[in-house]
């Protein structure tokens, strides 16, 4: 009488994001290596490492006050896709080294789940078998491989006729809009902080977007919700428009290519872009991994007991959104604009 | 030498969503029927015309002050799935006969499109081929359709052991906590108003979801955007997290089942369920068609001028969307359920 | 202490063809319609009951000896879709009504599973929730909403540049070339009959598909698997390549366009189309309703027993055919040559 | 004036299969590396290179006569996904080194395209910028990829109750059911030769699949024809039905399981398994690269020229084909006991 073991209930992730400019990234935070494929890109897009370097370098601690100072070389290794400099048309896979971890920061503490962090959640979903050092596949880590995504699809989009940008800043920290100021705050208190980050898409053609299932707001919240701390998005006047009578929030028409003279709808109405430039805000929690003293259950003792967090965490992960949500917006875009026969329109840099 | 006409550059809509449990809509305002199918639905439900009654009720003007005097009589017409009361297994078709429409408050002013609404974005996506008459498939009626698919879901998710609930409510109205009052104030002022609707859902299992792209925040905020007006959304704590402390936002575990002190996190963590309940908030923009008159771009005349909405009209959508909103989070819960093979444990009322 | 009954293992169905051009199908043979919802369809083309009329009445029994005498008139009702006479870009559902049906004919016999039909798999799936009578959502008749697909497909696809033509013909009745004869042979031993089908596809334009998951012989076979009756598929040379050296099978080409001097492949290389004319064949098994006397298990009593089919059916389902391998394949080539961005060079009537 | 180069129509490519399972894979003929993610398997899998021993072994050539000296080490590099021994439930990446690649043997031919090879197609499909390499991303490289799934899958449904085998032999070859002879044949006329491949599956539930879009023979002939050179699919009985009678080809059911006398359906009847063995046959086309000279367009010269293969090439590629059949059958059938929650009852050899 051979088997014990049963399956556990749910096993397993889905990873992919995108119909046309498909995403898929795996790893986790102490294996080898973290990595992406990118099916559906077009073919004859110049593509080179140091393309990847300043958004690689935005995304990374250490530069600013409150951010961790573990730093992962992080150059893209070219798996696939790339032929004479170029992207060939086939899936473009790229992997980023993991070579700067501490295993020995992240002992297994299963029994004692953190306070904000995946480790309950995880450990339900897969019955113990989940890799859980520095947070397995749920780490921060794998967002590298959403910003060399990104790389890619804000030149894609860029390279169209007027040239589509997309631009993400910090608005607030903490709760203030001075963002040293923030940082100093949560510095001195000795806790980690939130804040808010804003982006702008330029250029956009009117039209892209579906009226219900697929509407553009639709489809960037949930690539934005693949954000790890994410909790809230808005768009245009976004939680504001509550307050506000319809005749306030309508944006006049005032030429023939729908341009309004205020956008209160963030460039989206009916689903669709409206040939205004496309803003929404999003929030972000505070780091999880605060340095201040808490509560949490200890599977071991039965008991709910004082908590520290080990190892090197961000007091405010907000700082390195920006280009993280670029990436993901500039990723909804591309398959947008593919999806709707716009891209053909690119022009390229050669 | 026969062809002149030349397809426009994107033509298409994309109307379904889930991987199991699947809704695709169809239908105009001013054509013959509205419809849904529901592909993935358990064979074995007992469903009645009498199960659809409250919903469509609560979906309806003309009940509250503010509400656009307009009613279709909605009764639901199953043309599939369903035999000897219960359902099948095959694909559930549910049509809703359009018998109140008066095309005459419609008639053609593609010239003149009205701010906030689709006019513009619909005449440039189909080229002038769109029915734009009351908006045609832009039109808030086809939300009748996600209604009925969420009496099924609903009925569905709360036949599970522990018996989910979805339950949606307004929280503000025009900015007034007290609805009544925030109501009146847009009568007097001849304008519309939006508002703010606030779901939870309780007995979600936990570990539903994925870490990155298909996050329960992802998946219900794409499902959310869909509804016509919402133009943001907030998980637990949400946009307020900003302003908040690590050390405060966490929600402390007190359990080995993974019950929090608080619920900052609104039931997710890590994109996953966390076995507390899930709660998040929508933002409803004021009515488009507000009474105030308002400025608008005429393309016949080449001149932004003044405009007045036709027709019959909400003076705050805000009141129609709760059984719109439980009805979208009930779909996307009844296919996370089914992805994750948490549906089989359910129990009927047979 | 409520619930006894507890779901069937697996309950749902799956109904959708497609990526960019989507087919939904709904309906059961005795219910009060069947229908179809086509997703994706740009707008712009003109389209009347009248266009349909050749491909049903070709779909339709009672024409040709050895097909059964039940006729629908099976005027298209279409629900949405259709704005002025001429696609709207927004989804399109098109209705059938039942209106032939003898539910005397097929009274339940659910102990009693006909040899060669889907009584005792759909028993198996849906735990005795199926309607069974004719067959439910498994019968042939749902073949008339693919049949309305194809119409639309085959409009569509005709109006690109060169104007694409698909072309299926019956090659062999009963193991006869002569068609007449293989019928007669059928009649003659009471007994129902297989056959061969062939489809040609004229002016495609090279380098649709893909080299390994979506080939254009996986997408074509995944779509062709769904008409009831086919049991095997053969491209080109076909099981003929089996006895071939490869310095036969091989085509030269013999221009820059790609032109071969043979067709051995079937106008598919490496999963790509090849600017060769497409043609594949279809094996369609026997009518399982034979007139012949057969046996079965009957589960009341336990016992194998002889069988006798009621009802009218045909002698050969390989007559109907033809039509409906031409609609699925159009819609395959439908999606494809928009996903491939071919269809903006199209063309109207108008 | 900067842009002069346009994107060329169709660019990329598609290399997905499957909703839970689901298999992505990347990677060129001379490229580093090849690679495949597999998403959706279940955790707690207990999975060592050594379980891909055997079966990478049987895709290799070298072992019979007629196959490419040719042969890689193919030592599964774990990317991600396992964890102390077992799948994690992530997603689990494998990738093969490429250090058996002789890139002189393939100079650029692209003026010559070779007969039966993806060349003059991948050509049109990517504008020039495809890795023309061995075929690059064409190559018969990939199916190691493959092979890999078919490793985890297999093992995977063997771990269900009653244990699902897959197994697949080699039927005929070059005509000759002796495949020694058929092989010495080919030898002897210096030409390739093609095959007949069966695959059986035993222990499958019954009622898996769908009766339209998703029957078990859509599905499997879908994943099949990803195999190159694959050219027809035949279930059960196939295209012999087509000289059979009702009566003959129709499987008398014998016991209330479903069981069956004959198996002319080979395993599917409406679409759904039926609780007899799955049988299907396909047949191989002879290897394109064939020793024997031919004829190809050259388009530097304009001329039809004659043409010779260089490099090192399988006489018969059929004799590969069993062990990537069984690869992608397997991968189907996880996906489809996924779907349809059977995978559950899985039990483990820990």
């Amino acid at each position: 009488m051979a088997p014990q073991f049963v399956y556990h209930d749910k096993n397993f992730f889905m990873n992919s994001l995108g119909t046309i400019f498909r995403i898929h990234i795996f790893g986790e935070s102490h294996g080898p290596y973290v990595g992406i494929t990118i099916d559906g890109c077009p073919a004859g897009i110049s593509l080179d490492a140091v393309d990847f370097v300043n958004d690689i370098e935005r995304r990374k601690g250490g530069i600013q006050k409150g951010t961790t100072p573990r730093k992962e070389d992080d150059i893209p290794v070219f798996i696939s896709g790339l032929f004479e400099g170029k992207t060939s048309g086939a899936p473009l896979t790229i992997l980023f080294e993991n070579n700067n971890t501490r295993s020995a920061d992240y002992e297994k503490q299963r029994d004692v789940p953190r306070p904000g962090h995946a480790d309950f959640v995880a450990g339900v979903k897969f019955g113990g078998n989940e890799d859980f050092r520095g947070g397995g596949h749920f780490s921060g880590r794998l967002t590298v491989c959403l910003v060399a995504a990104g790389v890619v699809a804000k030149k894609m989009i860029s390279l169209t006729e007027k040239g589509i940008s997309c631009k993400a800043l910090i608005k607030e920290i903490g709760g203030e809009k001075d963002i040293e100021k923030g940082l100093q705050n949560a510095i001195n208190a000795k806790d980690s902080v939130g804040g808010i980050v804003e982006c702008i898409v330029d250029n956009l053609p009117a039209g892209l977007g579906e009226p219900f299932f697929n509407s553009v707001e639709s489809l960037i919240s949930h690539a934005v919700f693949s954000i790890p701390a994410i909790k809230g998005i808005e768009f245009g006047a976004g939680f504001a428009a509550a307050k506000m009578k319809g005749s306030e929030h309508n944006d006049a028409l005032e030429n023939a290519e729908g341009k309004t003279i205020t956008n209160h709808a963030g460039g989206i109405v009916g689903g669709l872009t409206n040939n205004n430039p496309l803003i929404f805000r999003v929030v972000v929690k505070p780091t999880s991994s605060t340095p201040k003293e808490q509560q949490t259950y200890n599977n071991a003792t039965g008991n709910v007991e004082k908590f520290s967090v080990k190892g090197r965490h961000d007091l405010c992960i907000a700082l390195r959104v920006p280009v993280i949500l670029e990436a993901v917006t500039a990723c909804v875009l591309a398959d947008l604009l593919m999806l709707e026969q716009k891209i053909k329109r690119v022009i390229s840099d050669n």
